[in-house]
């Protein structure tokens, strides 16, 4: 029996996911049911884009995932179910899966059809339940659906890169539990667009030049530890997700603050990586 | 194997949550232990009846739900079982299950008599536990307690109706993680009163003629979508629960506000819906 | 198949946890992935120490445990696995552990040698999700890691004694969800040194010469409930998992607050007993 995921911004304090969970193992016992996160803001697609494209990769193949973020059904947010590299999404055409479904092409997508016309404020415990236990069962979208060839792209997931390919500017577009400030500038793009020039990278007023691949790469363990100072000194670094990330080492954002509080960057704050021509680093 | 649920007031950071998951897989390895909520406010009964009430009833029949909200046993703090529709409630006998017993009778009560008499502050640990593992296995009620008939009635959670039947006086029992504030007033108890009259609900200085079965029914859809402004825009709503909803239309507590903080609305404060004679409607 | 539990500081709305999950799953169908915690505060050895040791002991036998705080392997913070009382814990040795086997001899301890050296700064998947799945299979330790005898302790977690054994001065190791306030004194400590004799507890300019066993072993059942005003009031107490706490009776943190708030007890600060001789006893 497959798994079934849910990210959601129901929070974890009201009846709701529990609720969709009973229904589940109402219709299946034997399927495992996963939380990927309940703390999505309320309505965000981005934030619901950026955690299922980093969760859903490590999943088995044939996982089902089910996204209750911005899914009340209506004539402008319709509910999809999409097949990628053998794992099923389940969710509204509002956005959330272009994060995914940017360099990977689904291998196809329906609009459902089966959800029931009953008035109802809580649609995915009806019609998304349905859906994956269908698809647990082993049955076909186009039971459930008619075949469609695109969905809703999201563009604040996307970079801009100028016509001179020497600058990148990105935003935030997430903000982690340890208040480390997440942009949508990918390590693949900053490689592609890069070719191995040194950089800068901008955001308010800070600048650093150097990306790390571990955030404990900034600490000089040759020296004794009693002389260290390293908590709280910020760096860039491209994250276990690859996307360019400004952290700050051991961050605690409810007591001495984190990369978001104290350094004051925000959802959608710019930050911008430009390139430099090898000519002007050999001269500076 | 039956599902074991868990409702507490435990919050997720203790360790008590994972000590009472290890103590059930330790006596029952194929059990299936499934979370409520453990972020019911600190001994809120009114909280942990309206989420119970809400999530039990998409659980499959056999179920059993391990309630830890005010569950320090004592004299006056009894721990019982109950059975209802095939499913199964542990907790202590402190109203908790007043909402659901409302509408249906239990098929039957026991006072627990098993709870060991060792000091300890933990009693759920030991007791429901225990109990639970018992009835997961196929286990009488009768042996782990003695037959009672009644049960301790909450009264806040039932709405006043005033002797001439034009006026629902109900109270907030409920505020949702998008700040959406539910009311102890059914739809069911709205339409028996009501019997279709015209009506006004009133919150503070708030009113409202119109109840929606769907959030975004307050959307027209017509309307290009870049000159709409719903966001934020209150209704009145039966939920999905049935109860009947002071709402915001896709409202976030933590950036704009939702109804709760934006109305002023809190647990407790009174809701009113006054029915108007049709010759009044016809008159204005 | 055994469990596979989780105790970390990467809260519940990023990736993290789901992809863990997705991770063992993806390895090992049939185990089960029981989260301990996700809240420890970022980097706190401490919190994590208490909690891993009161959740643990509820655990069956052949339980794998891994520890996600301050995970991020370095020169300095080497992954190990460690055997006690016949379960398993993979973590970095960073003290974790310490309060587990202060009073447990564990049976084997090896330093984890099979992390990938590729540059990640997410190694918790890599690593520690490789070797749970390996013990959960049933391999031996020894074959991901190699044999050592020692592993790091934690002093923040011992109370001091004095000489004349007339006092222990311990800390605050752990506030809870109630808000209550927990030492670092055992019961088993307290009993030891202080012989039965009578005793105050100091802590900021507050005094108790009594400890509870059960919260509500502070109300007099015999007073008509109406007349008790046992809420708020605040208690010394052994409590469940047998370590000294300050609390107060039915709690809110979010409302009225806690033994936190109100008696402004925080993280570290000290909590004294004096045991007093059985002459001075008799004399006063």
């Amino acid at each position: 029996m497959p798994i079934i995921t849910l990210t959601t911004d129901f929070g974890t304090k009201d009846h709701f996911v529990g609720a969709v969970k009973g229904a589940i193992y109402k219709e299946l016992k034997e399927v495992k049911v996963v939380d990927i996160s309940h703390q999505i803001s309320p309505f965000s697609i981005t934030e619901a884009a950026y955690i299922l494209k980093n969760a859903y990769q490590n999943f088995p193949e044939g996982s089902i995932h089910i996204v209750g973020v911005d899914s009340e059904i209506s004539l402008e947010n319709k509910p999809i179910a999409l097949q990628l590299e053998g794992q099923y999404f389940i969710c509204c055409d509002n956005g959330i899966l272009s994060m995914i479904t940017k360099d990977i092409n689904p291998e196809k997508i329906v609009e459902i059809t089966i959800q029931n016309s009953s008035e109802n404020s809580f649609q995915i415990l009806d019609t998304f339940v349905k859906v994956a236990c269908h698809i647990a069962r082993g049955g076909m979208l186009e039971v459930i659906g008619k075949k469609i060839n695109n969905i809703k792209k999201l563009f604040e997931i996307q970079p801009q890169i100028n016509a001179d390919k020497n600058q990148i500017v990105g935003s935030v577009i997430y903000i982690d539990n340890f208040g480390n400030v997440i942009s949508n500038i990918t390590q693949n793009v900053f490689i592609q667009i890069g070719k191995g020039r040194d950089f800068e990278i901008i955001s308010r007023n800070y600048k650093f030049t150097k990306i790390y691949n571990k955030y404990n790469d900034i600490v000089d363990f040759k020296e004794p530890k009693e002389k260290r100072q390293d908590d709280g000194k910020r760096l860039a670094i491209f994250n276990s997700a690859n996307f360019l990330e400004i952290a700050m080492y051991r961050s605690n954002l409810k007591t001495v603050g984190g990369a978001s509080s104290l350094l004051g960057l925000k959802y959608r704050d710019n930050i911008t990586v430009r390139f430099i021509k090898r000519d002007e680093t050999r001269k500076t």
